[in-house]
């Protein structure tokens, strides 16, 4: 029962914003980092409890459900994502103009992707569900460039340490965010080969790995390499 | 008259957002907190005139009425006056990274706490109301534990002018905020114990006081603070 | 045919911003104007997507559309077009909390002038269009004060070469965005005088000038100036 999906989605999202913040580090230089992890999941809980209720669930002509929550959940988290990735290829060196400028670009492509998302999944005629998914591309392959190019040559710029745990993170959301548009396009909203319901199931557990274990994964890597970096420049000061 | 409420609104805010930003002191260590507080009241101001004309303007089949121009103008003032609270903690030594945590993460809570609200005020069965009100309240108390643990630390840290200022400020947006629920809760999207008039009066006289006379009020307390601190670590170097 | 001017806009601003990101400086110290100048035509390219297929498009009683999606892209491009010219004037010496009062104060007036355009144009009344194209009007003066005063002063105050460019940029934008309202006033949504189509082309070119034109213009200015005013304090110290 998709019901089932959306507490179980409530419980350990709520859950995992707590425990995020109560292990995390609160001081500098990862403090910031546990900050923006917990508050990705505790939206995520909202967008569940949304749904559990069925708020801001459209119901197609064919029977097929567009979930909104969905969409303002991950139009609000994964800009925060991106921030603390962002962040962390600045570590301690970004001027407030240039960390703007790739915070502003980034978030751009990225709610671009989701809004085109969106309309794709609400177009009834496949040839515009199917320009939007293709222009949704787009934009995801631009955060690709811009997390791939620019950002992870500033991350290794700034020594092993540092580029090695933003490549971990980043290939780690890499992998997971890839699943998205797959998923989009072989479920309801898309080509319909899976249901509405393994559609759901298949969400919440990519949401868990997205939003909880990455929060975990993205921490043991970045708290490590921020104190191995702060303490590399301060021995060579 | 509720016409009347909503234009003595317009006129007070659009007012009041003149004289905060004439007599705000326009240069540094305080010049951006005039700049963010006179923004507030602008923004009121737009909404009590969408409220006038009805704009955004719902009728529940019980015939009370919703007013979804508060619910913007909320979801956009709380976060620029929590920016102004953040902004003074860090007074001066916030790193980019740091602060941008904080905000993300406070003003996450609180959107999501007016968000909620609004889902709780449009909800038909009681049981719904309350559940997404208390869901409501606890991303509230996730607001005040930001500002009284951490953040508080935080200027505490940074001497007693600036401690002591910090203190009162959040001391008054405390008391006013926790006024807002418990009208909500006892008025018609509640209990319905005040009327839809009571209500909107209530709500101007809170409006006023948690947007215009704190803006006075904490200009008064940050000016005097953020001198004395300056002065004091100018004098220490 | 309208039809004709959206897809023109999409092939125009799609690349655009791809020529101004492969044209524009990618390091410091005006890598983040790249980054911001070439994410608002992307956002323009997708408003003119949806133009193209009618989606956010509204008819009027009256036989007139509404295009939402203008809204939704003016209300995000021109505050990124906005923080370039902020982040300009406080070239390498703005103070979080700084930058941020500034850019939170213009880009609440630049979007609410936006936001009671939309609702201008949404009215049936005249005195209710007017009162709204009135306050809108309003919200631009206080953009206006912002950029020509304590901006201009701030950007002047760092020297001639800055203070130029700033100069220069801003009155770019100002005569640009000025074409804005008067178009409205004179097109479907206000006097009628023009034809949709002739509105739909007029914004087309306004939108490539500002928004294409203005960056290579922008970045002219601005790449010359900051290298010059870098220098300068350079050869100073």
């Amino acid at each position: 029962m998709d019901q089932t999906a959306f507490l179980a989605g409530f419980t350990i999202m709520s859950l995992g914003s707590l425990a995020i913040y109560a292990t995390g580090k609160k001081t500098h230089p990862s403090g910031h980092h546990t900050l923006l992890h917990a508050s990705v999941p505790f939206i995520a809980a909202t967008a569940y409890l949304a749904m559990a209720f069925g708020i801001g669930t459209l119901i197609k002509p064919d029977g097929s459900a567009i979930y909104l929550a969905r969409y303002v959940d991950w139009s609000i988290t994964t800009p925060i994502l991106l921030a603390s990735v962002v962040l962390a290829a600045f570590h301690e060196r970004g001027r407030t103009g240039e960390v703007g400028g790739y915070l502003t670009s980034i978030i751009v492509l990225d709610v671009l992707m989701i809004v085109t998302g969106l309309i794709s999944s609400l177009a009834g005629a496949p040839v515009v569900k199917w320009v939007w998914f293709g222009w949704s591309c787009v934009a995801f392959v631009g955060v690709l460039y811009l997390l791939w190019g620019p950002l992870k040559a500033l991350a290794t710029s700034r020594g092993k340490a540092l580029g090695d745990a933003y490549t971990k993170n980043v290939s780690f959301l890499t992998v997971v965010w890839f699943l998205y548009p797959i998923v989009f396009a072989v479920g309801p909203e898309g080509l319909k080969i899976i249901t509405d319901s393994a559609s759901v199931w298949a969400i919440l557990v990519m949401d868990v790995v997205a939003k909880v274990v990455y929060a975990f994964y993205a921490a043991s890597n970045l708290d490590k390499a921020l104190t191995q970096h702060d303490e590399a420049r301060d021995s060579f000061q």
